[in-house]
């Protein structure tokens, strides 16, 4: 493959958190070097990292330097300025493409962009105010949730919907920010699938993964997810429908709800996800160098899982279970040399292996 | 455990090749940065680690502020020179300690002390002069082979006996050297096995792998090795005898004849070792996060492999290689980010995830 980045060759990681982290020990791996643009200081993905900037996304001359020190650019988290992207896809090539962003950047975007390819999703009508959210209302019936278009994640953004009478509270929560108001999909469970595709367009799903949430924020993901035959081929296809629509190249995470009816596509992630982090102890190629290899135009792996895992997120005071899970057979501990513990923050996981099940 | 140094804390790596760098990673996973201390240019470790000292080892104000900058210091090779490590030594605790440090230094004091320890290893004997040679040959008999007593590593620093007559070229190529001679031993295969010992004296092995050499380096591991129950019983309990003579802390390697008579000690490495680098995919903790639980005073992992491996070395050239192990299912490639490939140079390596046997 003449596209193949050579060893040596500089990926540039926008973002500095746990994701760019994992991503940059993922490129070491592969012999290449990182470069991390990330506008706070300290950044976690810094430890490991070759080279870092501290910059803002509108420091032009910062944004510039940075394209021209590196091979390839990729990122660890969607809501990047615009105006930064226009700027650096001028010099480098920007992988996953712009498309992705742009699609998932908006969940009514987004929203529109599942159900024009033919996916399953929970029932959705955008809102700008309250006429139009009792419309959709109307429409949608409660209980539903109300999210901002943009930047929402961890369940920042959103307002619950149990009855009509509270459409002016929750619109009060957008703060004037564009919404979507979303209906309640009756599920068993939620799996999420994270699926590659390279630069010559071919398509690798690790197995689906089964999350589970505590207040918001992924609680734990187990492998095998519990999906009859047909069910992980409709999540395989499913994804590979999403990722060839956007010429996407790189790693991608999808959240699907698990109905009698099928599958209904929650969100997609354009990026490495936290419910992919079981790959690092149950594949040969995990879902942090399978995104760099996709980004750097090498072949992907194949996802094969060898041993099933159960990841669990660290939050916060979570952080005083690590001596005892130190403690414990075939856990494996990731941290994320964060140096302050914050309620909800994500401080690290770790993978237990299953052997006898 | 109070010894435990919290997730923050600064490891300092004396060394910046590519097991300083794999430290460094497994260093990272834990929360811990490191400060790699290395006197040549760009070492591969920098590229992974928090910061790098550029310095000779003869560079007391250097030595020093690295030394303060670090809460534990450890290593990635045995020839540090004695004089720095005294100085590092008055600052901080270097782990694994100085008595392993002085036996693995010098081929001489190794097997007596091995010897003392009522293990079995080659037939040897001290070589100062073309006499003491002709009287070691006496002794032990030919084919053997000359060694200088000091720094040699992967077939360095080594000339072959075929027969008396090859003393005094042996002899000329130790360069002046204090040398000893070691008798060849009939052995059927090698194994190595990894082990380590915690601040607590708590001691776990890994399984030991077989290795198969070429050119005098290390060409693959294989595990599990071939060893009856009762061999591989011995071998535990012969490393753990050396550990715990050593008030050992930290991950050794230790080379063992496999022979008809018992497993014979080839040799022994105080730091993570070559033949342990297929834990990396075969082990929820690899050697690299056993070192350094060993010498940040936390519980060490119980080294339980969940899968088979073979490890391969890529060599110089071999680099050739990686776009096509790219493409195989189960292959994880690892390799050491160094700018320039040379004959005889390691350059990364793969573990091959073996499913059916």
């Amino acid at each position: 493959m003449s596209d193949m980045l050579a060893p040596g060759a500089v990926i540039g990681i926008l973002g500095g958190g746990q994701l760019g982290r994992m991503l940059s020990v993922a490129a070491a791996r592969l012999g290449f070097t990182t470069h991390i643009y990330e506008p706070g200081a300290n950044p976690p993905a810094g430890q490991v990292a070759d080279r870092v900037t501290t910059a803002a996304y509108d420091d032009e001359a910062a944004l510039r330097a940075f394209a021209d020190s590196v091979d390839v650019i990729t990122y660890e988290f969607e809501n990047i300025p615009t105006e930064a992207l226009d700027l650096l896809e001028a010099h480098r090539p920007i992988r996953p493409g712009r498309e992705a962003l742009r699609v998932s950047q908006d969940r009514l975007t987004e929203k529109s962009f599942l159900r024009d390819l033919g996916l399953n999703t929970a029932p959705f009508a955008d809102v700008t105010d309250l006429d139009s959210l009792k419309a959709a209302i109307d429409a949608i019936g409660t209980p539903a949730i109300l999210k901002t278009r943009r930047f929402g994640y961890d369940g920042k953004g959103q307002a619950r919907l149990r009855a009509p009478e509270d459409a002016e509270a929750a619109l009060a929560d957008m703060a004037g920010a564009p919404a979507i108001l979303e209906g309640f999909v009756e599920f068993s469970h939620e799996v999420s699938i994270i699926a590659a595709r390279g630069l010559d367009g071919q398509v690798a799903c690790f197995d689906p993964g089964e999350n589970v949430h505590r207040d918001g924020i992924l609680h734990t993901t187990t492998v095998p997810a519990r999906l009859s035959p047909s069910q992980r081929t409709d999540a395989v296809l499913l994804a590979a429908n999403i990722l060839n629509a956007l010429d996407y190249v790189g790693v991608m995470g999808v959240e699907l709800f698990v109905t009698p009816q099928g599958l209904i596509v929650n969100e997609i992630a354009p990026r490495v996800h936290n419910s992919g982090h079981w790959t690092q102890n149950g594949c040969a190629v995990d879902q942090f160098e399978q995104h760099i290899r996709a980004v750097a135009g090498w072949p992907l792996g194949d996802g094969r899982r060898h041993v099933d895992v159960v990841m669990e997120n660290l939050i916060g005071d979570d952080m005083e279970r690590v001596p005892d899970l130190a403690r414990q057979s075939d856990v494996a501990i990731h941290l994320y040399g964060k140096a302050e513990v914050k309620a909800g923050r994500k401080m690290g996981h770790f993978n237990r292996i299953i052997r006898d099940r």
